[in-house]
């Protein structure tokens, strides 16, 4: 009998990152746990909420799998992961609000404003960033405080007006605007790429890499944050809510310029598959330690959620 | 001819906190430089929309009097101070939301949502956030890297869900609810204080000071902050809407519980002169260096916007 390798990388992906998602929940469980009795609990509960029992943590297992590259305390990287993690969940509870996307589902559940209200949401996502950098500022996420200020300078660049949140603006404009290829692709650079790099070269901020070094994980990041966008705007083309957890079909409604409106679903797929294989050929010359990391450009463009 | 020497410290002090605005004004313009022809630009135009042109600059004016304590280098302070102001007029942007005060007015200008629109505002917020903390992590703020990090965890600490974010989400609920006096003494220590002992101690935090230097600035920081609050409670009362540049009367109109509900605006007014009286006697042991922070604790309960 053969296994086809495809599917090997296809399983031991699928367990490494079951794995890591367990150990980021727990951190991110430790980091903000319950509060009772306190007048603020609707807040924190709003948080918690919002950031743990879901997702793909896939965010958190580039960070990782990078850290691994450089030897990295699997500790600390837990603690960026968590980091990196919450900063997401902020950015979804925005996203969602009745101002931005207006979604009322996000991971199969109600979103944070559905769930409480729109004042609690925008506080809990507002509360989430701060905490973000409250972990990665702080002595136990890293002994070197150069590191730990370097983590925090590039996530807030990552997540700020030139990454993240620039993106978004873009994104929402992109709905009375038409957007060619190169506008598009830069959009989706700033709105998910940006936090894709800071995961990929996190590692290399941790571990001191070489230019060289971040140099190979920024083009992974780069091929793999606009492959998972374009997967992305294919599910909400033809995935199903059953699958995603989120309400699909958003961008046709409202007319949003995305990598599918403009290259046609099949040119899109094929433009995926093309930039997770340049991903992953970003990272040849590690070898087999950059193997997970490899198997992730494959799985952004092949998952169903 | 006799001058009291509260009006020359009343003087001094105007001076000083007009010279402090107009330095920090700069930094923050060069911190935040206008974009032009990027599909971002609004998001940027409304970030410097609510930060520069207006406000005391009352939180740079304590860090800069906190490093000058310490010997702090000046332009460490100000770029300190720079970051603080962003956090401050982003916690406006999101605090003046139809979804939590919904206010129209701000500094005598149209709120943020109100001169561009909701998700504009609730992202130009999110990314003034960012930025600060990019500010605090960054080497030019200072040569030492642990200082950098100390200052991003200190100002998570006050601007997340134990501080300032947590403050706002009970004042939220304080209109639905009742607060005795303890109750609306820990909000506001929260939504207003934990900002100010930031400032207070960022010198300190700078400048390496001791255990005793850090108490001293703690005390100074709660009586400043409680009586900046109840001064702001009494604006709210009695005070006029072109002197604030933001409507008055609120506080009363949503039945929120506040000092002056709870004590009475006489009674109020004496708190708020005791707080300040204490908050200056905090720093008595450092003498003439910090005239201008204890100025400060007058002139907040004596100022008219």
């Amino acid at each position: 009998m053969t296994i086809e390798p495809m599917n090997l990388v296809g399983k031991s992906i699928a367990g490494a990152m079951a794995e890591c998602a367990e150990q980021v929940e727990r951190m991110m469980d430790l980091l903000l746990p319950k509060v009772e009795g306190n007048a603020e609990a609707p807040l924190v509960e709003a948080m918690r909420y919002s950031s743990l029992g879901g997702g793909k943590r896939l965010r958190p297992f580039i960070v990782l799998q990078s850290a691994q590259l450089f030897g990295v305390d699997p500790r600390c990287a837990i603690r960026v992961g968590a980091a990196v993690e919450f900063m997401h969940c902020y950015s979804l509870i925005h996203d969602d609000l009745p101002a931005m996307d207006n979604s009322d589902l996000r991971r199969g559940k109600p979103s944070c404003h559905k769930q409480f209200d729109e004042a609690t949401a925008i506080l809990a996502g507002d509360a989430l960033q701060a905490l973000a950098f409250q972990i990665l500022a702080s002595p136990e996420t890293h002994a070197d405080a150069i590191a730990r200020s370097e983590l925090v300078m590039a996530l807030a660049r990552a997540a700020g007006m030139e990454g993240m949140t620039g993106g978004q603006m873009i994104d929402l404009l992109a709905e009375t605007r038409e957007l060619n290829i190169g506008a598009i692709t830069r959009l989706q650079r700033m709105k998910t790429g940006d936090m894709f790099t800071f995961c990929a070269t996190s590692g290399a901020i941790m571990g001191r890499g070489t230019e060289r070094q971040f140099h190979a994980l920024n083009s992974y990041a780069q091929g793999l944050g606009l492959a998972f966008q374009i997967a992305d705007d294919l599910l909400d083309f033809d995935g199903k809510e059953q699958d995603t957890g989120k309400p699909t079909g958003q961008d046709v409604k409202s007319g949003k310029a995305t990598f599918v409106s403009t290259l046609g679903p099949e040119r899109a797929r094929f433009q995926a598959r093309l930039l997770s294989e340049q991903a992953g050929q970003a990272l040849d010359f590690w070898g087999e330690p950059a193997a997970l990391l490899r198997a992730v450009a494959c799985f952004v463009v092949n998952r169903d959620r």
